[in-house]
């Protein structure tokens, strides 16, 4: 054969339908045994190489998901839809891109227009609390995964990644390295990320006898509320822990300002391994950002297609350190 | 009235029906002068207000268009797709993401599927060359507008950034501030926009009595491959066009090792006005990347609605330069 083999060409050289060679690729379970066996022999001999998304994407029956998130334009958000986009296309589904730019009637309008498109389902990254909003759409019927948001599996599935754990790790690496005296610079208390990176420090630290934790909390996660922290300070501890990159860039250039070397005098690890982190060489904490994309989209396409036979669950990742410079 | 007047409650007020109400809103030049006066008044009496896109969104006939680019995951890109939501959101249409990841198949099948799923056009962030691919789409009357690519008008609509314009900004910049000799630090030659960025800088040296210019071509656009263009230099030159903000920040960094200060003794201006411009406080070229995506929407849904009336546009767009403290 000149050109490459199609599906059709299979289904005929294996004497079955296209829709049993499709069966046999994506659902071999519902097909069988003897059936699955000749299909994939068949394959190995035309060396039939499925596209992996666009046979699907190219189905007439192809339905879209809706991906509702509030800022495209920030790299964490954009990260989640590329994880989602790559996982929608490898599973041949469409994604609606719903950037609600912050605004809960926005976010409401895309809501409606995905129940009023048949859209399959959608993940969401909620604003705010949204439940409310949330509640009336899976009413409706659609089903719907939240993504960088926990929630009790009886109201659906869900995909984030444990903080309390990611806080314990960078504290860990402190501690383990020899800091006896560890800061944490953190965030406003009401933002739940801060709480539980800070928890997790704290549990960290309980595990390490002799070991001395503080908490300065700023005004906002930025570089100079991280550099201000650092002027302030008027004795410098062994390690900080800034829980997020941006106040860690910002703490070790407030530490440069008054001669103190990094990781020499002062060890430093960052959160999020944004893209200031490798710009100032932090050690830091990585979250799987795509990895909430994708999974999210993955439970998503399990619920749309599994229907009844779907169980939901509550998926919770776990960052890594990265170590850089820092610490 | 105890709730906000709907679309409905304006009709009746002005006895006319819903699509008339949507048209003055709309397309009042389809509408009779007097309607339209009778209609705007009634708005104004109810105090009605549109929520712009979520009317639109929710509308039975809300049509999708494609957003093809080759990574959201990049924030140029994702910048773009920013401006393509909010414009798409406003005009009432649905956004579907396709996200290529680079690979020139995956483009194809996102494009096949838009056409399958009768979308009403696409707006394309081109992979490479891209024409064949685009052309048979344009010939299968699926309207399509490049994004970041300008194209003859007899082809289609595009939008781009006038590069040119851009460099030269940039290099006028350190001559009026009294460089004479600029060097510019350049990425690798077969790159389009490099090509005129420094076709830019030229011409705005050619301008100014006394002015040289030199080039110097890295191997990549990095932070590593500015700083070692800076160890390297024998002479140091007044000002420094660098053709993006990474050989920029790169820069920075390697006069810094050779104890030269910035601007006092070399002044260095980027481009593209990256994340990386404002934490390395460059005075850069900014490009109007949302506007991209925004104004590419506005040329594709004229060429949807308005149909044979459309008249095809390659729009260029400008750049500003934005001062900080490297020049």
């Amino acid at each position: 054969m000149d050109r490459p083999a199609r599906i059709q060409d299979v289904a005929a050289a294996a004497g079955v339908s296209v829709a049993t060679v499709s069966n046999v690729l994506n659902r071999p379970e519902r097909v069988n045994a003897r059936t699955v066996e000749k299909v994939r022999s068949v394959i190995a001999e035309l060396d039939y190489v499925r596209h992996p998304g666009a046979a699907g994407l190219r189905a007439a029956h192809a339905r879209s998901i809706g991906l509702v998130l509030p800022d495209i334009a920030n790299s964490f958000y954009a990260r989640i839809a590329k994880g989602a986009a790559d996982a929608a296309y490898r599973q041949g589904y469409a994604l609606s891109l719903c950037h609600s730019g912050d605004d809960p009637e926005r976010e409401q309008g895309y809501l409606s227009m995905l129940v009023e498109q048949r859209a399959g389902g959608a993940v969401v990254v909620p604003l705010g609390a949204a439940t409310g909003r949330l509640e009336r759409l899976r009413r409706r019927g659609v089903p719907l995964v939240l993504a960088d948001r926990a929630r009790p599996t009886a109201e659906g599935c869900s995909v984030s990644v444990d903080d309390v754990a990611g806080g314990a790790l960078a504290v860990r690496h402190l501690l383990e390295g020899g800091a006896r005296s560890v800061l944490v610079v953190n965030g406003p208390r009401g933002i739940r990320q801060c709480a539980d990176r800070y928890q997790g420090a704290r549990q960290a630290a309980r595990r390490f006898r002799g070991a001395a934790l503080e908490q300065v909390v700023v005004e906002s996660m930025t570089i100079e509320c991280g550099a201000e922290a650092a002027r302030r300070l008027n004795r410098l501890p062994d390690g900080v822990f800034c829980t997020n990159d941006f106040l860690a860039a910002g703490f070790c250039r407030g530490l440069a300002e008054r001669g103190a070397s990094v990781p020499g005098d002062v060890r430093v690890v960052g959160y999020g391994d944004l893209d200031v982190a490798g710009l100032a060489a932090l050690t830091t904490v990585r979250q799987p950002v795509e990895e909430l994309g994708s999974a999210a989209i993955e439970l998503l396409l399990d619920e749309v297609e599994a229907g009844a036979d779907h169980v939901h669950e509550a998926r919770v990742l776990a960052s890594s350190l990265v170590v850089r410079e820092t610490a």
